[in-house]
């Protein structure tokens, strides 16, 4: 096209595009460059706002490594990493929710009934449930992936002071479907704010907190991989995760119990000597 | 908002904005994160989509440098960077056009006349034209900042070859608005295609390549700084230039001459024993 225009220049961008290209290349692309021109024609993108956008993306760049996936968290906080979950979440099974940047692969195995408290502070959380098909059949061999926060509000990965796996366990369930563990109450955390997410937020006039939650990759063979959190009904952050991780099903009453409630064939068991805290939440697979 | 779903996300995420925000960056960052959820929505984006995504801007992000702009690259190879010009192109005015990564500011001043071909091989182009306002009238003392690529296809900026400010000069004109020079002619080149944008252009079955032209950066105190091009009229790229920056009126004849044709009064007059080429291009800047 030689007279590209402000009005022509996204069906010129599309006729570029070769007969070969792959069908849903083409599409997602199509889409993409029609949304971006869209954008800037709707606000009239002026040269020093898109400067902004660039070094934007250079500041991301900037620090961008193995240990800080900056690009991720754009998409998170701009949510569309849980849109993208929510578009392939299965009605029929238990929500999905976001990964998050903090997952570390490889995790010990946790005995169920395990724990995974330690010598840390803060108070015991006994979390439960049964994994389940939807026919509300409970699925023998299903792993669980467990992870979350320190009570210092950081990851393993985040935090020098703990060791690779910390607040990491991987437990595979026996016939009834059911895992168990202890663990520390999560706290509510913020994401990085010392980069250009943190300026974004600032800018955007956003708190940079998540609500405190269990993360769980759930898996077992012939279902489809569910990755998902379950929030405390009180947390503050709740109405406003930072993340846009909270689902109605995943927000769960956190219940206290005396010490002499605590249950036989735990790791803590006979070793509990004041109120904890437990939580319920059974997990439904979709097949896959 | 605590039961976040697919359909209420975007109404989320403008939520979530604080009421002190900026109104300027509350109507970008609402119309992109329109778009962007729009996108995945439309094309029920899947993780493993997602994560191409995030691949493509690490890649990109692994060789930003100080001389590779891969953002850059990305927005003018999506048309991003020539619908930003064409939103504030002034109707008036000579269209503007690209930028693109490779001026090098400082030139060294080239007079009136003058000559950057040097010992360069290939023909000598001879461009002039007269600096305008929009009522026709000369405007004396404005300053034209020329740039191109050597026979080689390559800027000085991408080749060790070429000293720093090869094939830049910075021309200010006299009381009659005319700027001269002799260069030789400007090659049609490739962007860079060893990176993530290469993949794309790959992807979409697409060419990498421009079209050839000068480069100018014209200014004059009063005037709206203008960035344009001029293309030649035969060049075999001129309907599909990767980075979208024909406009009809930046498209000249570039005409062959006899050496007898060639005027007085330049750097290179007397030393022409060959046919040349010309090209006649005025300019035309809206006042600020």
């Amino acid at each position: 096209m030689r007279n590209v225009t402000k009005d022509n220049i996204t069906e010129a961008f599309k006729g570029y595009m070769g007969d070969e290209m792959e069908p849903r290349s083409r599409e997602i692309m199509s889409s993409l460059v029609q949304h971006l021109h869209d954008f800037a024609r709707e606000t009239n993108l002026t040269h020093n706002e898109w400067r902004t956008g660039i070094a934007f993306l250079e500041g991301c760049a900037a620090i961008e490594s193995e240990d800080r996936h900056e690009f991720v968290l754009a998409s998170d906080i701009l949510g569309l990493s849980s849109l993208v979950d929510m578009l392939h979440s299965r009605p029929d099974a238990t929500s999905s929710s976001v990964l998050g940047p903090f997952h570390v692969s490889g995790a010990p195995p946790l005995p169920v009934g395990g724990d995974m408290k330690r010598d840390f502070g803060g108070p015991v959380l006994l979390a439960e449930g049964v994994i389940r098909d939807t026919d509300g059949n409970p699925i023998p061999g299903a792993e669980i992936d467990i992870w979350q926060t320190a009570p210092n509000g950081l990851y393993a990965s985040q935090d020098e002071a703990q060791d690779t796996y910390s607040f990491h366990g991987l437990m595979t369930v026996g016939e009834d479907g059911r895992y168990a563990f202890t663990t520390v109450k999560p706290v509510e955390y913020t994401v990085p704010t010392d980069g250009p997410i943190g300026a974004i937020l600032d800018a955007c006039g956003r708190h940079p907190w998540r609500p405190s939650h269990l993360h769980y990759i759930v898996k077992a063979p012939g279902y489809r991989d569910l990755v998902t959190e379950i929030f405390p009904d009180d947390d503050p952050y709740l109405d406003q995760d930072t993340v846009f991780g909270v689902r109605e099903d995943l927000v769960m009453k956190y219940h206290e119990k005396p010490a002499s409630e605590f249950p036989e064939g735990m790791a803590l068991s006979g070793k509990i000597n004041a109120p904890f805290l437990a939580v319920e939440f059974d997990v439904t697979l979709a097949k896959a």
